[in-house]
């Protein structure tokens, strides 16, 4: 057995998209052998938390949707980008100018509501709007930036581009270089691969960065991520993987599975022997 | 007399937008004196070339605008993108996708006419296509790039942004900025500040670039472009000007004049002593 399974496991990280399921037409398909490895990890008592970058969806239509692919997974398990951020307005008490999907902009209501944050926004948010990147909302938010004092952009995650319906698609990272060329900025990302964000999720389950493993299908934000902090990242052979990804110039996983029920049957192997 | 002007002046080149006219509702309005000053090199024999970023007209619809407003030019004056990135596309023989603005469409219709040139785009050529910068072009700008074995992106100039009718508004630098960043690439620029294209304008008034001097109210596109090719940098108080200008990090004007007619009393000047 490789090294990197010595030490102790007290929590494991999961993406969704390409690990639980495969993103297609309408729900997509479930990867064969996913819903069993994440019954085998509550059974073997290991914490599981779902690290995902959705912005397209709230975190109830996301299980919603895996619930349907038949996984047993709860809205307080899964960190994504739209809390996370929601909680750093709050703390730093911005108001925000959206660029998002239609879909989570309801989830920005209640910071709304109240009468001093409807001001003049003094941030602006964007995920992944999806169509909703037009010239018009684009210039819009450039306009919202150029009119602050000391422009902040937050990029719920920073991705290039995702597998969409079997096409590649724009992600919110590029729209959001664009932006940052425009203004002279750097975007703070919300998201991963932010090690506040995996923070978060490590918290959760009272553990440290050592002693979790985050499993991905993206080679950059899930793996590279996960090991800036500390944690060891394990690459799935599913997903948006390409056997490109095994030869990265930067990033080595700790471990290459070909899919998460193999690498559950490491991480419960691993369990027995410690 | 200051000593940037110490040297013979053979041609002067000078940008359209915010030194001829200022951009408004309609067809903007006229700069006092900037007439009379283009005729005044005119009758010291001084030729003079316009080189401009305009990507949202061709040549004879600038010619138009600035005989509208009383100058005397004619379209082999004017040293603009499209016809540049044409003839690049010419010579390396590259098939253009195109996302720019439809009132410059036409211009690649020669090109495209042949059967040999209506193949796969082994190219992307992107302008100010203001409102054409939608998430659909955009994305099918992106998979044309994804397409190629080696991806290549033309920016027709690489602003930031722009005034338009009173408002900023993002310009194709930006928007370019996003398809770098998604396809990890970097666009060849073709318009101003590229090298390639000021010496085009120097070769066609048959000098070198120490012998002309370029008059713009961008201080980083028209002065900071022109002096690294060893062209003297004017930058007039009109157009997009703002005092911040005075004092930019990297880019010192050789010489700020209140207006076009202003630098040209000081060309003329200096003409009469040599």
């Amino acid at each position: 057995m490789s090294d990197w399974i010595e030490k102790p496991i007290k929590g494991v990280l999961l993406d969704i998209t390409g690990v639980l399921y495969e993103s297609g037409e309408g729900l997509g398909t479930v990867i064969p052998g996913s819903v069993e490895a994440i019954a085998r990890l509550k059974e073997c008592g290991v914490p599981v938390r779902l690290v995902t970058n959705e912005t397209c969806a709230t975190r109830e239509a996301v299980v919603d949707k895996l619930q349907h692919h038949g996984y047993n997974v709860t809205v307080e398990q899964i960190f994504s980008p739209v809390p996370a951020v929601l909680s750093v307005l709050k703390e730093r008490k911005l108001i925000p100018h959206l660029l998002v999907h239609p879909a989570v902009e309801n989830e920005f209501k209640s910071l709304l509501s109240s009468r001093e944050n409807r001001g003049t926004p003094t941030c602006v948010v964007m995920g992944d709007a999806d169509e909703g990147f037009s010239f018009v909302n684009m210039n819009d938010a450039f306009l919202a930036l150029m009119a602050m004092d000391k422009p902040v952009l937050f990029s719920l995650g920073k991705g290039k581009y995702y597998k969409h319906k079997g096409q590649l698609q724009l992600d919110v990272g590029s729209f959001a270089a664009a932006l940052e060329f425009a203004c002279d900025i750097q975007a703070e990302v919300v998201g991963k691969p932010s090690p506040q964000f995996f923070g978060a999720a490590l918290a959760d389950m009272g553990i440290t960065a050592d002693q979790a493993v985050m499993v991905g299908d993206d080679i950059v934000s899930d793996v590279g991520g996960a090991q800036k902090c500390g944690i060891r990242g394990v690459l799935v052979r599913t997903g948006k993987y390409t056997p490109k990804c095994e030869n990265h110039p930067t990033v080595k996983p700790n471990f290459i599975a070909d899919n998460l029920a193999n690498a559950v049957d490491l991480i419960v192997s691993c369990l027995k022997q410690i």
